[in-house]
């Protein structure tokens, strides 16, 4: 049995469990965790069907062809530009009761399955593909702690060359060429913020150019054979401006109050108010604004979410970010962020960068 | 008044004629048309809210001083990982009515909002922004037509470089560098499909290696400023083969057609019959297994789409692909594919590379 007709397999037991008749889903990473095809959505629909009669994918008639190895696996419903998909698909669906929905279909492909079978219940697959997918095997650890390895090693090459002069927008540019010298298949721009910048968490690169005495940080990661990186590092530039050594500390604290905190059947609430309590007691409460972390995967972002909101305990074999932060408008902001995994011991991390406090010599 | 207030006036009117009590776009092309900006879709929600009361963005709070140009023309409503933004938003809608949701948003929102609001009828926004959109003005023309000379010069670029013995993966990679380096702000692989490959109309390339004889065709395109690029070249590489010049005529015959049936008022589907049916009288109908063109500016597939079962009469200031194919399964395929802006006196190319029949030198 190959790995995707073992999770085609879990998946309907878990559709036989929650009551539901057929999922559905568009091209999206539930799609390539179900089919091993990184078929990206285009304006011509494409649907994955499970049901306990048929798996099947709908595709474009002139696109048939195209996955030679899938066709062997999956049955093929192939449509031409005269015809409606939306109305092919609804014909193959049950004429009542549940149906699950990928989360990533469009709202347009989703009403028109609406109109076409107003007898069907709909509902979000998350609920019956997030328990699969959080729970990650070997390999896809893997792959994920290489992509990991391969991001950190562009931001180490990159701190070999010489930031002050450079722009955010160039530095990177600069790391987008590195990642994909260390081998990812693409890479987005990533963050590279530069001064007060840093106070922005989620800070869109602009022309400011690094200079002495700055404050510099990289949140970073990339797409390697499906699976992704993610993780962040803040710098001093040549100089420590007055308070930072201390908000380093204590996010720092924060980071590892987290780690330490997480172990299997601990609820992820537990952990985000580990870290977060580290930031509280030091003041700065109101300055960590988001949540500890994310679960990654074949998503950047995707189950388990480590916020103080879900009480749902962690699992051996999920991944997921670890990443306090406090920023401090106008001056600068801290975020110290790796990928952790959950082994029975405890959670591993998945970087090897130290995340002491570093200065970059100008 | 912006072009932007404008395009909002203009969705209000449209609103206001269809009955239709506020409009709700994730972050899309539509969203970009409206307001401007290029946000992408993340794990966390964002929304724009247009209705006559108030025109909105939902934003995750940490991002929501992103883009201050943005916050000073359109009302901001920042949540925190701690609220749900299905739940913000529902509270702002109408209690009842029916609301137009974006085409693009994720099922999994629509599900939460249709949840959350169940007096509601929900629809498709784009019989609302399509009309709007399909109609470009003078600046979005530029645009594309810069884009597609920007890809025309790549591809020149390329052909002066020796092509035999090149893997389509190695073409396609090159022609990535030449389009970035043309000015492009990110392009996707496109199609570099060879030999019998090029009988799959969206061929995924791959390792073969181009050698003497072969059909050579790439299908380009790439984002500038918010707008897209697209067209099709097919050349024989050192050598014509049997046959291939005769289908390569009527390809180029059915592309003219095609261009000259197109004019205001002209129904879609005409413009796809003028062209296909120079094909089918040359016995090669059941060979071209697509529609003739479709819609393009800020998506590469946008409405009008040039097919046989749309009634659609054309509008001037409308930008649309011509690309009529034959494609022979074994043998080799020909694609000749320009943009098109429909203008009063008719359609007008927005092409310049020739396309009359080329033989790569080898």
């Amino acid at each position: 049995m190959t790995v995707f007709e073992k999770r085609l397999k879990n998946l309907l037991a878990a559709m036989e469990d929650a009551g539901i008749g057929a999922a559905v889903f568009s091209p999206s990473t539930d799609y390539f965790y179900l089919t091993g095809s990184a078929r990206q959505p285009a304006q011509r629909e494409a649907a994955l069907l499970v049901s306990p009669e048929r798996t099947a994918l709908l595709l474009p008639g002139f696109e048939a062809e195209n996955e030679p190895e899938l066709s062997r696996r999956l049955e093929r419903i192939p449509y031409s530009d005269l015809e409606d998909p939306a109305a092919l698909l609804s014909a193959l669906l049950p004429k009542s009761g549940r149906i699950a929905v990928g989360s990533e279909m469009r709202a347009k492909f989703l009403m028109a399955l609406q109109q076409a079978g107003s007898r069907l219940s709909w509902c979000c697959a998350d609920a019956l593909t997030g328990p699969l997918r959080r729970k990650k095997d070997r390999e896809e650890i893997r792959l994920i702690e290489t992509a990991q390895h391969m991001a950190e090693r562009a931001l180490s090459r990159l701190l070999k060359e010489p930031v002050a002069g450079k722009s955010e927008r160039e530095l990177a540019s600069r790391l987008m060429e590195l990642r994909l010298e260390e081998g990812f298949d693409s890479v987005g721009s990533g963050i590279a913020a530069s001064g007060p910048n840093t106070a922005l968490p989620h800070h869109i690169n602009g022309d400011r150019r690094v200079e002495k005495g700055d404050i510099l940080m990289f949140d970073i990661g990339g797409l390697y054979r499906g699976y992704r990186a993610d993780f962040t590092r803040t710098f001093a530039v040549g100089a420590v401006p007055e308070e930072f050594d201390r908000i380093y500390q204590i996010v720092l604290e924060a980071h590892l109050a987290g780690k330490r905190t997480a172990r299997p059947g601990v609820p992820a609430s537990q952990v985000d108010r580990a870290a977060r309590q580290v930031i509280q007691e030091a003041g700065f409460g109101p300055f960590f604004t988001h949540r500890l972390g994310h679960g990654i995967g074949l998503d950047v972002h995707e189950p388990p979410f480590i916020v103080n909101t879900s009480p749902l305990p962690l699992e051996t074999g999920s991944v997921f970010s670890c990443e306090p932060g406090i920023y401090l408008p106008g001056r600068f902001g801290v975020r110290i962020e790796d990928l952790l995994v959950l082994e029975e011991g405890g959670a591993r991390s998945l970087n090897t960068l130290s995340k002491k406090l570093q200065v970059i010599p100008v």
